[in-house]
């Protein structure tokens, strides 16, 4: 099925910015990306998320507000923090600005500034809010040791990092570089992990553990896909220009695997831990090479790592 | 010899805390874990550490100090953090909660409360403290490039980090779970070291460099063990519940192995680097398959991570 | 070809410290190291960079200066921070002083006594300079998402760590060990990379990502080497002093490959992604094993990584 077909549109190098990106997201099912028109199958990939709406942005906050206030009442030692990070704030995206703030600011890079940044891009950007809704509701349904939505939104590096990193790709595409850059730079000093502003990155993600993530600039990465830590997605050194993998939705990469150079990961498709993928990899099927078929699980939401290990090991080790 | 031995209970997952767990530790040769009794063999691993007891902390407590007095002469940059952290210190368990708290503070979480924290816990449970004592002595006797225990306590991240966990494992017990994890979310940002609070882990532990180590919710480490950065002890996503590794007492995971599902590596097993583990890895035997024989030396406290490697070639890479 | 011709030598680990390195570099082209003069041979890596100059530092420092000023115009939200760390400096070593300083200090490590520190370590050596400034170009040249000199002063977790390196490194071989120590373990936290003071590293080196390096004790770096991420020189445990890898002029690594023992890796040779590498390396060749001749390509520059893979199966994945 090699080459047969592709969900993840490899446009993408920052050539044409199509007012899709201008909102943050890279694209969702059917969408036009670089000005070209896919068809994505929708049978592929479930429809999920639901619907954006402030409905669900709402709902998943007072989750949170409602978390943080009994552990602020169980845990006296943690209750200034939450009061502070949380309980304080009117919404989400104020928590999330006001920590994230906190968390990467430097004596040279002041918090007031960062909040203020963090704050601004949020409130622009309704896709980015409703991004984060759904990476807070993809720590929840796929990690299983992600008890609360509070845990996610205060303890994850992963979500953290990649919430800056949307902010940080939204000045990349307003063109300033330099901020965006810096603030790339904070993330991987702080998070140990390193997504280039450049590199476009879809909702639903689940970055698990997180430590030693390195997306490259070019690098595209569709959406409910689910990563675990010291994957790379890097390029090979040969080429210029757009150089780095191109990753499908619904997309799973085990730890510690390195895909290299501008290849595509089809829909759907699982990655084995301490992978070296250099070369394009089909959309996930059942069946064997003959018989292909279309698998109903998406292992970028099951987060199942080794079934069907046995059908597909040329893939995976 | 899969199946037939192992060393390491798979009880875990938090359902079932014995007394030995409150203290701290994940039980020792013959013990009982879990509510059931298990006959370890000794002859795989010497009797190592020696008995608790208050003398080996002191022992330790006034080498640290004499060497950090000799470096502060040596040093004047050092003399006034040598001071703070280490001389003006009446006891370990007051520098060490010094330290960490330092290390680990933020603008949210001061590092007083970190102080007071860790002050607390080390002070109540003599276990923390002679498996800190342990963990100095397992660094020294290890690590070539491992000085003095002053070296250790003030510089190793590694050890610093499994501090700080077995402070936060003692919170999760405790059923302080939010704090648990308020904590080990700062471990993981600012060593890059991602031990989940509920895991197990014993003493006598050397995480080597310690960079990118993340060691799962359900995971058991045996005692005397040795563990190399960016070693994943992680789940397949297939199972909730008991998902990850337990790890029998004296093997050596070399770097970049990734261990993955609720499989038992056996008591002084070799796992080489850049590895991925999806079964169990039979206790350490030398002679080939056909005439096992146990063998006498025991690579997590050796670091001798490829002796015999001919001979296993199915386990090592 | 193993055993054949070697450019690196193993002298190292300490024992003795001729003139070279007490300037803070690892030797040039067909120096004397150790004491024991080796012929390297001048074929295989171009003449670069151009013999050192102040001329060379003068006009990277008003690129960078011109960078910058241009930068804080575009972006207000950066002015301060840039002139802080750039603009405010009347020379490189002063603007590096102060970024690092700042970026390192802790609350028991003040940024003065850093940035006095590094200050007077770049003012009396100026082969660190001039490490710094090949560095600089090194990353311009060979890392395409690099788009300006002052982006990796300012944002480059790899040449920062790699410049405070230099630094500790100096102060190993002043015997001032503690505090070697104590910078290198501010720079294994703050950037994940931990490279032991006593390693002896080149110049023109690009870390690129470099979450995750790892350089032991008595490991040697050659000129004009890149190194990507989770890359490991370690050793195997079973030896003590001279027990890590020397790698040559002009090597490329890739990322998540471990290389582990007193081996040596030919000059120009490229390790593939995720390699795992326990045996020598001889110098890069093409043609094959039957008829051997030595590539125009230095990998370590061009940062190719996978052409005439087909030809090197045996030494890449």
């Amino acid at each position: 099925m090699p080459g047969g077909h592709h969900e993840v549109n490899s446009s993408g190098g920052g050539a044409s910015r199509s007012k899709d990106e201008e909102n943050g997201g890279v694209g969702g099912g059917g969408g036009t990306r670089g000005g070209v028109p896919r068809a994505l199958s929708p049978e592929a990939v479930p429809a999920y998320p639901p619907p954006e709406s402030e409905e669900e942005e709402s709902w998943v906050w007072s989750q949170i507000k409602a978390e943080a206030r009994r552990d602020a009442e169980s845990e006296p030692a943690l209750a200034s923090y939450l009061y502070a990070t949380v309980l304080s704030h009117p919404s989400l995206p104020r928590s999330l600005s006001f920590h994230l703030a906190n968390k990467l600011c430097s004596s040279t890079l002041l918090s007031t500034l960062l909040y203020d940044l963090f704050l601004a891009s949020f409130s622009a950007n309704p896709s980015l809010r409703s991004a984060a809704v759904a990476d807070l509701l993809a720590a929840r349904q796929r990690d299983p040791a992600c008890a609360s939505f509070s845990h996610c939104l205060l303890n994850y590096k992963g979500f953290l990092a990649i919430q800056a990193h949307r902010v940080a790709h939204l000045l990349w595409l307003q063109h300033r570089g330099p901020l965006a850059l810096a603030l790339h730079s904070r993330v991987a000093d702080v998070f140990a992990v390193d997504i280039h502003p450049a590199a476009r990155v879809g909702k639903g993600i689940l970055l698990d553990h997180a430590t030693g993530l390195v997306i490259g600039e070019t690098a595209v990465v569709g959406n409910n896909v689910s990563l675990l830590h010291h994957v790379t997605l890097g390029g090979t050194g040969k080429a210029v220009g757009d150089r780095h993998p191109k990753i499908g939705d619904g997309v799973l990469i085990g730890a510690g695997a390195t895909i290299l150079g501008n290849v595509r990961i089809g829909a759907g498709a699982k990655i084995g831990a301490g992978s070296v993928v250099l070369t394009d990899v089909p959309p996930r099927l059942v069946g064997g090479k003959e018989k292909p078929a279309r698998h109903e699980d998406v292992p970028g939401e099951s987060m199942d790592h080794t079934s069907f290990m046995d059908q597909w090991s040329d893939y995976t080790i």
